[in-house]
């Protein structure tokens, strides 16, 4: 298959108002700018936003993010309203990421804006049997489970990237969904792989004491495996990001640790916003994403006049 | 002469974006607050800002500002549209904030927001004589004209304030104005001084070669002296700030150094904004304001239920 390599000079992954903010000014310093993720994923979509300076407290979260949207978009911004399903970097150092759609893009410096996720299932067993085969980072665990039967949670590009990476190390693949809402690449991809699938199927509960040995469906049906891996969403921000080797909060382990000016531990990696850690506000995301969107523009012009 | 000392949990110093957002969130955290400070003072109060996330774009810095002020009431802050002379701290801890107006009010923690001043005068001799006699800031130099004539310039409190506090180590203090924007109380203290006032006076040009001898005014008229003091705005943020010891970033020594957090190295005192250095963005001053504003709230609250 032949694949189009769309450059840009920065990537930001996330189209939350850290994103967002980022894009603007990042746009307006003269960078090339590319936006990813659903906006509907945004945990502002659904929120009523009263304490953000100084804007009218009857917008809605929708109304605010396409707002900001159409702001990012008429200073030169193109929007891919599509989840990251893979971040890798070439021998130049440019990232070459892998959306949902099998399209590939490229850029000198990325900012990760991806928020934070609340994936929890809720379901008896999860809680207990975490780490003795319920499991929430494919990357991170797949290889336990080599030649084992594994279940896969999830109805969103999560769930079916990490399914179809399981089907390289494990025996078997479940995929327990409702209705899969990704792109229709990935959902073929899905379709046409080994992965055996159960649409409209929701857990009730995850069996086992001492470790993992299935999942018990609403329907009563039970399917056994001894790895449950819950991919609610997108892919994870962390899961990528831990790919690049970027050092998280060391108090915490959950959140990406960054400078004043934004900047990872890797070079030409910034985040900004939830994903950053508390304060979960919109203020503190635009405030993070404007410095984010600076330092990217700057440094990825810089990289590209030096490989030009 | 009787004082009500007025007493709030935070008191925020600057009602600019840094300011409105500070007291939005340490408001919303139910601390009482207090924001001092003139809006039209702010560098958005003319700005036409197009850039900052997710607001039409159609809004003049002085709607953006006023929405903000409405915004951080409704939470419950209460506003003083007044610049701030003077800053100390009791025995207990409290910071005591003398205004223009002579009303003192005490807090358990504060905030500076109070922006960057661009307070230069642009006369011939300003540069050529800065600190041959040139200064910018009463507090730091007064010492240095003990017995002495000197000439402060400026319309607005800082000059005023710091004309009077010359009055206590020169021999002769001279106020050069064109027309006097100060509360009514200030204005009859200077009036009632020493001071030898020169209304609708403009600087043409600072005299001396190797040190100030003097001011050359646009009407051609001579004022002798060995010190000129440009004190244009309200007081200096910095010439407030290293009265309590607080650390400027070492790189640049001009803007207060803060943690992620926003603590600057003084224990209660917080900064946020522009005043934190660049780059000098709404969208930054808000997300170090809602941090700041978080933060102080926590502090104060924990500080006076220790003292009560
Ligand atoms: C119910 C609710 C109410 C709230 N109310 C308020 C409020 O009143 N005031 C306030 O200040 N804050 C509020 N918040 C918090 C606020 O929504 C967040 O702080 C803010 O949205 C964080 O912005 P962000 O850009 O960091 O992340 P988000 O807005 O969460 O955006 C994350 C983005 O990353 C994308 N993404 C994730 N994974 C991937 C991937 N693999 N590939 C590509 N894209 C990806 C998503 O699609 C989304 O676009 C509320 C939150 C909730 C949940
Ligand atoms: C012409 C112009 C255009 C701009 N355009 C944009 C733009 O398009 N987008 C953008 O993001 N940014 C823009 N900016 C920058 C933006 O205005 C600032 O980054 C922002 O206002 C900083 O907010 P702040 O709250 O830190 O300080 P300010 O908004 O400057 O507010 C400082 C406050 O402190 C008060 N204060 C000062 N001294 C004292 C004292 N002694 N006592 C009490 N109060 C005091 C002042 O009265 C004022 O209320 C522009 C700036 C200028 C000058």
């Amino acid at each position: 298959m032949s694949q189009e390599l769309l450059d840009f000079d920065v990537i930001i992954l996330g189209s939350g108002p850290a994103g967002l903010q980022a894009a603007v000014h990042a746009a307006r310093a003269k960078a090339t700018v590319a936006v990813l993720g659903r906006m509907e994923r945004s945990s502002l979509f659904k929120a009523h936003v009263e304490n953000y300076c100084c804007m009218d407290t009857t917008l809605k979260g929708v109304d605010i993010l396409e707002q900001g949207q159409r702001q990012a978009e008429k200073f030169g911004a193109r929007f891919f309203s599509m989840d990251v399903v893979s971040m890798n970097r070439d021998e130049k150092g440019r990232f070459i990421i892998a959306l949902e759609s099998g399209e590939v893009l490229s850029a000198w410096a990325i900012i990760l804006a991806m928020g934070i996720s609340r994936n929890r299932l809720n379901v008896p067993g999860e809680k207990e049997l975490l780490g003795k085969g319920v499991s929430y980072c494919v990357e991170c665990d797949a290889n336990f489970f080599r030649g084992e039967t594994v279940i896969v949670v999830g109805d969103e590009s999560a769930a079916c990237s990490g399914a179809l990476h399981l089907l390289l190390v494990a025996d078997a693949v479940h995929l327990v969904y409702s209705d899969l809402k990704v792109d229709d690449r990935l959902r073929y991809q899905v379709e046409k792989s080994g992965i055996h699938l159960h649409p409209g199927s929701k857990v009730k509960a995850i069996m086992g004491t001492d470790g993992v040995t299935g999942v018990l469906l609403e329907d009563g049906q039970v399917i056994e495996g001894r790895g449950v891996f819950i991919e609610l969403g997108a892919k994870g921000a962390l899961e990528l990001a831990t790919k690049l080797g970027i050092s998280l909060d060391p108090a915490t382990m959950k959140y990406i640790e960054t400078t004043k000016k934004q900047e990872t531990n890797v070079q030409g990696v910034y985040a900004a916003g939830d994903i950053c850690g508390p304060p979960w506000q919109m203020a503190k995301a635009v405030g993070e994403g404007c410095v984010a969107g600076m330092e990217a523009a700057n440094y990825a012009k810089h990289e590209r006049s030096k490989n030009t």
